[in-house]
């Protein structure tokens, strides 16, 4: 059966039942795989792990090289980013902020990509890792058609070890956002659509997809209070649908309260759908008991028999199933 | 300055000359990257950490699953062998045989490769996983234009946390190798050229290509007395060099004594450039000052300026240095 037909979820579901357990390893690995990262149990720690794959063509183009963004610049964000998402993955276990390791691999097509290109792109490597502490410990490079980027980061977990799931979330809950979300999704329009907006708007929502926020540091103290947390990676619609599923919740959202930037309005007349549907954003969402007043409150966990429910100026709206974001579509 | 033209040893320095080190890191970092894999210190002991990228039509082509292969046992090879590669840069190090831990990134062409393929795959790495106690903690599915497999691999330091370099040779020091070499390259171009050989020598090479051994079980044994180890990844001319580059010496190797297999010698008719240049036979190439009769002598470490002689029929041979494996070529 072809991949696009079979659908995302449910291969990685095939792949987490191939993956059946024994009771060694339900001993020695605390998380496994189906959360944002793994964690696994040492005698003094518990480590965590995840890895990314970012693929020319699918997660980025060297097409964007252009008026908007020079291509030195490009590559030097493709090595900020590839560790960004990695170390969001991170945060919203509530991994300790330090120390981070990472290993990178880097698939190279010798015709298309320069010596002065990978120069730039360990820029951006290395401008991340002194930011937020992150040791390199090693990586792979290699011919390839197209140019990958394949990225493992760990850490240890935070105090008292512990770790934040996806599963946490209770019927009574609130729902938080740690920053606007749609930002990322309306750059990625703008760089593959060259839409014409005004040149502020356009690099504020370009730095937003290049560039995402890593929320490691605010995640300790969330993680002290929150009851399950998720990066939003593809759209808030996707991160609730995924907090709900694993924690067995519905939920109400209220649009309105959803945090949207200035230049995403100005750039779009539905920043709400970039919100939902866009991804990249990789804000935390996380729940909590506790009220969290330095946080946008978006909703309130329900019971799992009430559904997920969104609400816009006082009406229900309907999730527009089909733009859910789906690899392998 | 295009890739090809800069050539990979002078990236893969370049790229180390980026990751300027700084005193935490010493600290923390053991072994930088540079080595068969990185080791990092924690309090109770130190973990060894490997990754690798293939690519399909670099590293393996779907187009090999014909007569001689089916595509389900090709994909099951792939699952094997890409778990295979990372353990035994473990194994070059000395790291323990268990616990092995291993995150798995997997890039999909959804136009090409079924569901049928993937659980062939991980049927594969399944198999590897029961017979070498490897853990799998996660991964990353994605799709992508060509079919990509992104391991990272970790397991602890041997006993007293001793790791074997590659630059530990000494001069007088005897140079072994745990197995035949060759094979897997006579494997890669039947797959390769389609040439025709009986179909017991043709399964056998194929085989060894597919299935490389992986001697983290000897390697236990071998860490107690080997002075500098590598995995003979890119042939044994390539092993050499990197082990008398690192280790500052030179070397005499003795072609006379270099184990070939029955099977590559009916193929081939010079079975010895399949093991100076071939790769991919992932036996250990290792240095001792003590006898180790249980392995294959091939040579001994020398001086520095003596450089690296080869010699057959006790003269001395040129290496073909533009037979030597370089990526970006």
């Amino acid at each position: 059966m072809k991949l696009k037909n079979y659908g995302e979820y449910n291969l990685i579901n095939k792949i987490l039942g191939w993956l059946s357990a024994d009771s060694l390893y339900k001993k020695r690995v605390i998380v496994a795989p189906g959360d944002d990262a793994a964690v696994i149990n040492s005698p003094d720690k518990q480590l965590v792990f995840t890895t990314d794959l970012l693929f020319e063509d699918v997660h980025f183009c060297l097409s964007w090289a252009d008026s908007l963004i020079s291509r030195p610049a490009l590559f030097e964000a493709l090595g900020y980013k590839s560790l960004a998402i990695n170390l969001s993955d991170l945060s919203s276990m509530g991994c300790k902020s330090e120390p981070i390791y990472c290993l990178i691999g880097v698939g190279l097509p010798d015709s298309r990509v320069e010596i002065e290109d990978i120069n730039s792109f360990y820029k951006g490597l290395k401008k991340f890792c002194k930011k937020y502490k992150v040791f390199i410990l090693g990586g792979d490079t290699n011919s390839s058609d197209k140019l990958t980027i394949a990225i493992t980061m760990f850490g240890a977990t935070g105090t008292n070890g512990k770790i934040i799931r996806r599963s946490g979330a209770k019927p009574g809950d609130k729902i938080y956002v740690t920053g606007p979300l749609g930002d990322s999704a309306g750059g990625l329009d703008i760089l593959l659509k060259g839409k014409k907006t005004d040149k502020k708007t356009a690099d504020y929502l370009i730095k937003k997809h290049l560039y995402p926020p890593v929320r490691i540091n605010e995640a300790q103290t969330i993680a002290k209070y929150a009851t399950s947390m998720i990066d939003c990676s593809d759209g808030l619609a996707n991160s609730i649908g995924l907090i709900c599923a694993m924690s067995k919740t519905g939920a109400k959202i209220n649009l309105d309260t959803i945090p949207v930037s200035s230049p995403l309005k100005r750039y779009s007349g539905s920043p709400i759908d970039f919100a939902l549907y866009g991804g990249e954003d990789y804000e935390l969402i996380f729940t909590s008991k506790k009220s969290m007043p330095k946080y946008r409150c978006i909703g309130t966990v329900e019971n799992k028999n009430s559904g997920i429910k969104y609400y816009q100026n006082g009406k229900e709206i309907q999730i527009k199933k089909e733009k859910l974001y789906q690899h392998f579509k």
